[in-house]
Formats: structure tokens, C-alpha cells, sequence
């Protein structure tokens, strides 16, 4: 097992040095909050990431989850890591006080959630899920829907799900037919399938409740005719017992990984007794729904950020301690042999990780800065904030799980053979990894709605905000000496997103958005890098200003890193945007015009 | 299960229309063959991967080997695997007549492996360990080593192994210990510890013959000092009786994927009686080695394409079958959906599988050719096919081992969720497929291969070879109206090549050797790059030339989807050089700067 899964060290760089977290608390919304709290929260994290989370990383791979008469038995220590997190509030830690929260900064609680993601993957998801669901119902819901449900689910009692997903529609909600009849009593009766739920049974919780996206007899075709609905598992009858709502689980899914995880299908209403309770209005479920998704996403990107940097640790520790070889310069067989980390192509493989590391939290706690600066900013400014979090959802998500992907190839690289065995971690951290580019919107989902979709609402207004965050940390590191050739690089780099940006908005205008959309991905890989870039230089805008003669050997070598990781990333990742700014200006239509039968024999 | 691994149509394309194997029957070398057992030949290949090996392709990776009492158990199936493959001749099936074999064009007999690889990975390594073995007795053994091992190798009777890399030494070989000791006889014993032995051991074989490298007694330090050996787990007494050899199984590893094939920590000489027989000559066992190894890469990359062609056909059929959604220029929510591939990004997405599986096996034949001509060429030229395969021989094993991680990935994600699960073949693929990047020399070893010993040896000859073959095919191109666009770009791809590579070849003089290797891995990137580019290219030519009205309806879409896929690669792959060539040329040393303890923390 690994020594280290996440640092602490730059945790604590990110939340006080870069985005100054302490400077919320000036606003009466965070004000029962201050560094004392902030740093007592991440220890407590960090020790539930310890003691809780981190000892079953392995044994939840390995034990997964059973459908057994029914229900699904998940590992033992499901139970006790559910109830700790409820009991402590750490499902409801960034909520308002008045839905039960502790109105934690998010950049702060999403902190926190990095360490448990990163100290064991599936058991930190449990919570995530319940946190969602509560978060829907607080926001949308009645006041008996609230009473009923959201004690439980913020306690860790009940288990909080998001289903969507159907076997007939995917990724396409349009086509979802689960269907709420009225029951004549002011309620509905449910009758669907759902697939691919995360957590959608186990025996961990005593009820299971369901987010649901169905369609009301007679609505709107597509997703217009969308409604949500909340389905327990259970429903509380007139005696106030907990009493069976006729909901089936007909599939536990053997995955890859994510093993610690059940992912279910499950069957509503079979026998005719499954009871929805509206959520807000009837058609209104997909927007809704969006509020819960769009922290899932970000959750999502959290995660795959959070898997890299334990396999990176790993991958550290490894590197460190293993000798093998010598320098190029000192090839002397007599010589001792010098540890991996000294060659370097494995110091490349470590700088590629830690940037996407470092460079991907960095993103996920901006974007969680922005949801918390429209709690403390004028009134004015709100919009703002809310535009730049909607417009970089898509790139939080998907970045970290695209790069995450080659993030943890590249830690078990780092180890040779070994990286391939269950010996290390590193190989469960790769088939965990794979799951982040599919759940909550695949990376061509989220490719369409940052380019169909943010891009151009509001006459494309968070891309001008955009664009005007990145020159402000640009204009900032003019000038500096060490960041001059770095500011000039992302200034030319900017400027080729908004070219390649107008581009395809012409195109939309000439030949229509199918053709602007068909490499939506790789503009989303474009705007990703340059993003990271960003997050990069402002990084390094800080650890220029640390930097002195009378900082700790471990503060100098922290910075130093944070310098010589900001140098990769411009060296070695901002320049594929070439190559990706050359195809999406090409005009080439070609996988527009290939008809499907050319992948014939 | 899948119901196409291979397309067989695009195997008779690149034999028989590209590289054109049945002129090599113009030489003595090959003339007991002709097109008609060429066809023969891969319609058996095609019957063993289909009733042999697919079935059990899963079952084989669901119950991998076990230690069991020091004798490691593996699938049942693997017997008749073995057997059949030795009865049939197809472990020697490319070996000369006088060495047992069959004569066959390696390019027809890498066709054939390519199927059995697709069909089964794990279920086809075994044969190509055993050949490996074989070959390097025959070449460089004497007659009584031959004599003793040869024939049952060959037979699948016992199985053959390379014994290189130990616990303490890695990818380090001047850093092996184990110790050949002659014990006064003219014979040697053996002490030692060999780790990550493919097929090391295992109960389908009666006997296991270990090429072993190992430091004879008082030997030159380092990888001067090595020499190559043959060791039996099982040894002949002077009855004639099989006896054990002292080698003991200390280890199975258990792997995230290729789980069908036994990878083990082999221990020899524990009771000081295990006897080991000189291959050749004292200390050059490396050099004797390196047949194998060469060989073995080139493996290594017919495997990784394999498992991207059965991954890609996977996903192929999904996504012609699954209904989901509706292009973008007709949304409304009553219409039909289509099938995924209706989708530009998902045949973007296939595109990409195609152009690396394609292209990768095209590549691979094309060294397989150069090999074959060495036999068959006046004697002139046989060192410039030599010098091309030994240049070409990184670039086939790396391209697609590295391509082959995203291909198989991107063949989950066109699964969505589904490609996660066990309940398609993809996610095996993909797990199969992230061993390729280590074994046989990391990607790294390869990157310094190229660039530090292929590019340098003969003064650049090799390099100098290669760039002919490409203008070659450049200038065949132009002129021709729908090539001329793309021999353009790839005359400007070569022309950047030669110019990063001078850059790197003017580094070594001015810095030193370890400022030219110190991004050796993305040198390799972009000449794997170019490399693929003109195998397109070269593929592209014959396509126009076939391209005539007459053609049937099937080969008509063959030749319409290999052109879209070669202009695939031209508009989204190859521009990707652009942002390598960056930064190979752009001098920062920072992987060579930065001191290992900034990674601290």
C-alpha cells in the first residue's frame, strides 16, 4: 500500500495561497468560519482518509458488490464509512445552515472530498451520491418531501441516488418512456427501468432514494415532457413503518473497476405499487436535474483528479526508492546504480502527472471558488460567477477524466512490470480511472454542451468573461521576469482559441451547427489545455511571490516544483493545441460525409 | 462475445495488394509457395483463431493461473492450444526448412499470428515464446542443443522461454547477477532469480527450457560480461528421463489483464544443482539475445494491434446496432434514433480505432517484408533491409503499444457505460492491451534505441534509408489529383523530421548525449507519427489505383472507408508532430535541471 495519496502541503497552497479561502469569511455567509476551522476540517479529512477510507482501498476491489436474493450486499465496511461521514456532517458540509449544512466554502469541502476520493475512489461516492439527492430535494422540493427525507440522507441513514439512464436511451434523455401515471390521490404511480445507477441498492443504509427522471402521462415529447421524481426504495406507510415501494434490482454490473461501487439497473413498479413523489413542477425535471448534474461533474473531475494524484504518489514513492541504471553521463557498470527518479524520461513521465495532478484541482477549486464567490459577491456580480462555472463545468469534468486516463498509464509506467501487478496500486488506480470519461455525460457530451451549448447562450458572454480571467492573470505575470515567456505563450495561445472559436462559429452561421459540432471534442481538448495553462501561470504568479531566501528546504523545493511543473506544462502540453487548433480549422468534413457503410468488412 | 476480431478482407489487401507477397515466389527462397497456400494458410489461421482460441478467450482471463504445490496450473484449454499450434506446424511455420520449418514469408506468418493474437491474446503467446527460443538454439547453438530441445520446442511438447530481467536490475541488464559457475565438467550451474518470465512455467508442457542470460564466473562487468544459456526445468539423466533441473517457481503475478498467460518469478540453483548449457560463445549472449528480443518487439507490437482490431470490431458492431439519439440537423423527439455510428463523433471516434489498427498492421508487415527480402534481394541490398528493419523495429513495437492504450479506451467509450462492464470484451482489451508499453523494453528503452543507437549506427545510414523509402511513396503520390494534398503534408511531416533530428544530432555535440535522449520518448512519438502517415500514404496509392466502377458493392465500401481513413489520419493525427517538433527543438533541459527533491511533499 502507499504511503501517500494526496499533499497536503498543496492543498494548503491552493486553498490559502492561491485562492485565499480565508477572505470568504469576510462575508457574513462564510463568517462562522475561519483559517482555525478551514485547517481542523482538512486534518479531520485527512484522518478519515487514514483510518476510514484508505485501509479498505484494496479489499473493496476485491470484495465487489453481490446481488444476493435481491438485494445487493456491498463490502462490510460500507456501513461504518457511510455513518462516520453522516454522523460528522460531511454529507451536508457545504449545504445552507437552513438545509442542515455547515456552509462550508465548497472550495473548502471539495478539498476535503479530493483527500477521501484519493484515499479509496468508491467508498468516498457513497456520500457524494446522498449529498446530490439531498441537494435536489432541499432545492425543489416540498416541505414533507424535506421532512421525510432529508434528516435521513444527510445522516448517512439512507443512501441518495441520481437515476437518468435508461437501457433503450443512454445518453439520450429525449427518450426516456419510465412513466408516472397519476393515482387519483394527488400521486403518482412508476413504471421504468433505469440502468447504470451508482449506489442504486446495497446493505449498508436501510432505504434507498431515488432522483428520477420520468415522464408524466401526456407530457411533451423529448425533453420537454421530463419530470422528477423522488422513488424510495422503501416508502413510510400510515403506521410509519418502512414498507417495500415495489422497487427491483434486476442487475448488480461487474466493472473494471470502481469495484468498491455497485452500479445497478433497476425495475420500478413491476408489480404496480411504486409510488413517485413529484419534485417542483411537472416538465421541469431536466432543469432541475441540471443542478445535481452539474455537481456531479464537477465531482467527477474531483475524482479522476483525486485517483491520479493517489497512483502519483504512488508512482513517487516508487521512483524514489527503486534503483535502476545510471546517468547517460556515468554509464560505469561498477558504479552504483542511481534511483529511477534520476533519469530523465521518468522525471517527464512524473512532471506529465503532477501537472495534470496540480493543474486539474487547481481547475476543480476555481470552479468551486466561483460557486462560493456568488454567495459573498454583489449582487451585481452574480451572473458572472455563475456564467464562468457553468462555461468550465464541462472542462472540470472532462479534462481531469481524459487526462486521468493517461495520468495513471503513465504511474504504471513509472513502476516497469510491477505497475501491472496487484502488488502496487497503480493498477487499480488505471481501471478506476476509466470510468470518468463515461459517467455523468460522456466526454462527447460534455464536447457539445461547451461548444453547442456555453459557448454561445447568452451571445457567448461567459466566453468573454473567460477570456478576460485569463488576460487578468496573464497581464498579471507581465513584466516578471521568469513568467514573461510564460504569459507570452498563453497570450499567443489564447488568441488561437479565439480564433479557432470564431471559426467554428462561422461555421455554425454557414453551414450549420452539425458541422461546427463535429469535433466538438477536440475543441473541448483545446480549451482544456489552454485552461490548464492558465490555472498553471497563476499558480506560478503565487510561487513567485514566495519565493525568498528565507523559506524551510522543504518550502524552497515545494516551490521549486510548482516552477520547474508550470515549465513542463507549457514545454511539453500547451503546444499540442497546434495540432488541434490545425484540424479544427480545416474544413475537411470528412466525418460528416463517410457514410457508416464505408466501416464495412 | 464479439463476432469479428480481424477483417480478413483487409489482411488479403496488405498481403496481396500492397506488399504483394507472391512475388517474393520468384526466389528459390520461397518457391514451394504460391498465392493459392497463402490463401490456404490464412483461411487455417482464420478456423484455429475462431474454434481454438475464441472461445476461450474470456474463460482464460477469469481464471488465470495458479501456484499450486510449485507447479503453476493453468486454463485447460491451454494443452490443446499448444498442441494443435505444434502439431500443425505454426510454431515454426517462418523458420527455414533446415531448421525444421516451413519456409513462409514472416509476411504471411505475421499475418497469421496477427489473427491468433486478435482472437486470444493470452491463449496465443505461448507459440511465439517457444519459436522465439527455438530460433535462437538453431542459430546459435550446437548441434547437440539442437538436437536435444529443438524438435519438442517446436512440437508444443514444451515450452520456451527469455530469461532476462531479474528483481534488482529491471530494464538495467549490465546490472544482472545471476551466476553460470562451470562446474569442471565443460558444463555450467546456475544461481540466480529471474522475475516477469513469461509462460515461466506451467502445467500444459512437460518440460520448460529457460534462454537464460546469465555472467559466467569472473566475466567483464556489465553488459560485456553476459552470456547466453539454456536451462530445462527438467533436465535429461544419462538414462534418458526427464529430471529436475533445480528451477523453482517462487511467484505468480497477478496481473490486471493478459491473464491467460503465466507470468512468473522463476529461482535457480537453489540447492546449488541446476545446470545450464552455453548458447555460443562466452559474453555475447546479448548480442544473441537481442535476435530474440528484436523479434519479440516486433510481437509485442502485432499483439497490441490485435487487441486494438478485436476491440475496434467490438465496437464496430455496437455501434452499428445500438440505437441512440438523432443527428443534430434533425432533434425532434418522435423521429427514429439512429444507430450510434450515425454520429460524427463516434466515427470519429472509429476512425481513430481504424487508423491505428490499419496502420499499425501495415507497419508491421512492412518490417515482416523488409525481413522476408533479406532472403530473397541480391546480396547488395540485404543490409539496407536489414538497417531498415533494425531502424523500423522500435517505432513497431512502441506506435502501436502506446496508440493501442487509447484505441482499445476509445473502443470502451463507444460502449458508454457498458464498455465498462464485463459484459463486453472491450474492457479485457483494454486491460490485455496496457502490458505492451513494458515488456520487451519499455517505451522509454525504445525511445533511446531509436534515437541514440539506430539513428546513430552506420553514420545515420539507416535513417538515411528510411527517408528514400518515404519519398518513394511521396513521389509516387504526387501528381495523382486526389493523393497530391496529402504527399504534400507528408513531404512537409519528413522535411520537419529530418529537421528536429538534425536539431537533436548538433544537441548531442554541443550537450552531450543526455540533452539529445532526455525527450527520446517523444522523438519516437513523432516518427511513429510520420512512419504511420506514409503506410497511409502507401495504402492510399493502391486504393486509387483499384478505385475503378466495376468494383462489387462490398469492395467498393472497403476502398471508400480505407481512404477516409487515411485522410483520418492526415487531418487528426498527423498534425499532432507540430506541437512534438515544439518541443524537441525548443532547448529547455528541464527534466535534466530539476532536482529529484522537488518532487517533495
Amino acid at each position: 500500500m502507499a504511503k501517500k495519496w494526496v499533499s497536503m502541503r498543496n492543498l494548503r497552497f491552493l486553498l490559502n495561497e492561491v485562492f485565499k479561502v480565508t477572505e470568504l469569511n469576510q462575508s457574513p455567509y462564510f463568517d462562522r468560519h475561519n483559517a482555525t476551522t478551514y485547517k481542523l476540517v482538512l486534518e479531520e479529512a485527512a484522518k478519515l482518509g487514514d483510518k476510514l477510507l484508505h485501509p479498505v482501498f484494496e479489499d473493496m476491489d476485491r470484495k465487489p458488490p453481490e446481488l444476493v436474493n435481491g438485494q445487493v450486499k456491498v463490502h462490510p465496511s460500507t456501513k461504518k464509512i457511510i455513518q462516520e461521514f453522516g454522523k460528522n456532517g460531511w454529507i451536508s458540509s457545504s449545504f445552507p445552515e437552513d438545509h442542515g449544512g455547515e456552509q462550508l466554502p465548497l472550495t473548502v469541502a471539495n478539498a476535503c472530498n479530493f483527500i477521501f476520493a484519493a484515499a479509496n475512489y468508491s467508498g468516498s461516492v457513497y456520500m457524494g451520491l446522498s449529498a446530490g439527492a439531498v441537494n435536489l430535494i432541499q432545492t425543489f422540493g416540498d416541505e414533507t418531501l424535506k421532512k421525510t427525507y432529508a434528516d435521513k440522507l444527510i445522516q448517512g441513514l439512507w443512501q441518495g441516488t441520481m437515476a437518468l439512464t435508461e437501457p433503450q436511451a443512454g445518453s439520450s434523455l429525449a427518450d426516456i418512456t419510465t412513466l408516472a401515471t397519476p393515482d387519483g390521490k394527488g400521486g403518482y404511480t412508476l413504471q421504468g427501468q433505469k440502468i447504470f445507477i451508482s449506489a442504486g441498492d446495497h446493505d449498508a443504509v436501510e432505504n434507498v432514494v431515488h432522483l428520477v427522471l420520468a415522464k408524466i402521462e401526456g407530457a411533451p415529447a423529448g425533453v420537454k415532457g421530463i419530470s422528477l421524481f423522488v422513488v424510495p426504495k422503501k416508502r413510510i406507510d400510515s403506521a410509519g413503518e418502512l414498507i417495500s415501494n415495489d422497487v427491483t434490482v434486476t442487475q448488480v454490473f461487474h466493472k473494471m473497476g470502481y469495484r468498491g461501487a455497485p452500479i445497478t439497473e433497476l425495475s420500478f413498479g413491476e408489480k404496480n405499487d411504486c409510488q413517485a413523489f413529484l419534485v417542483g413542477e411537472p416538465n421541469r425535471g431536466l432543469s432541475y436535474m441540471f443542478q445535481m448534474m452539474n455537481e456531479a461533474r464537477l465531482g467527477v473531475g474531483l475524482g479522476a483528479t483525486a485517483i491520479a494524484s493517489a497512483a502519483y504518489y504512488a508512482a513517487l514513492e516508487y521512483t524514489q526508492s527503486r534503483l535502476q541504471g545510471r546517468k547517460l553521463s556515468s554509464k560505469d557498470p561498477l558504479s552504483a546504480q542511481v534511483p529511477l527518479i534520476e533519469h530523465a524520461d521518468v522525471k517527464r513521465m512524473l512532471l506529465f502527472q503532477r501537472s495534470v495532478v496540480e493543474g486539474s484541482l487547481s481547475l476543480i477549486l476555481q470552479c468551486s471558488f466561483y460557486e462560493d464567490m456568488q454567495h459573498v459577491c454583489p449582487a451585481e456580480d452574480k451572473e458572472r460567477y455563475h456564467l464562468l462555472l457553468d462555461l468550465l463545468t464541462p472542462v472540470a469534468k472532462s479534462y481531469p477524466a481524459e487526462m486521468g486516463i493517461l495520468s495513471t498509464s503513465m504511474s504504471i509506467q513509472c513502476f516497469g512490470g510491477y505497475g501491472y501487478c496487484e502488488d502496487f496500486p497503480v493498477e487499480q488506480h488505471f481501471r478506476d480511472m476509466r470510468i470518468h470519461t463515461i459517467h455523468e455525460g460522456t466526454t462527447g457530451i460534455q464536447g457539445m454542451d461547451l461548444l453547442g451549448r456555453k459557448l454561445v447562450m447568452n451571445n457567448g458572454k461567459a466566453f468573454f468573461l473567460y477570456l478576460d480571467e485569463v488576460r487578468k492573470t496573464i497581464g498579471e505575470a507581465r513584466g516578471n521576469a521568469s513568467l514573461e515567456k510564460l504569459a507570452v505563450d498563453l497570450e499567443e495561445a489564447l488568441t488561437n482559441l479565439e480564433h479557432v472559436t470564431s471559426h467554428l462559429m462561422v461555421q455554425a452561421k454557414v453551414k450549420g451547427a452539425e458541422t461546427m459540432l463535429a469535433d466538438a471534442v477536440l475543441y473541448l481538448d483545446m480549451f482544456g489545455i489552454v485552461t490548464m495553462a492558465w490555472q498553471w501561470l497563476a499558480q506560478a504568479l503565487v510561487v513567485q511571490a514566495a519565493m525568498s531566501d528565507n523559506l524551510s528546504k522543504a518550502d524552497n523545493a515545494f516551490y521549486q516544483g510548482k516552477h520547474y511543473t508550470c515549465r513542463y506544462f507549457f514545454a511539453y502540453e500547451l503546444p499540442k493545441i497546434q495540432g488541434l487548433a490545425k484540424r479544427l480549422t480545416d474544413e475537411d468534413p470528412l466525418t460528416l460525409d463517410m457514410p457508416a457503410s464505408c466501416f464495412g468488412d
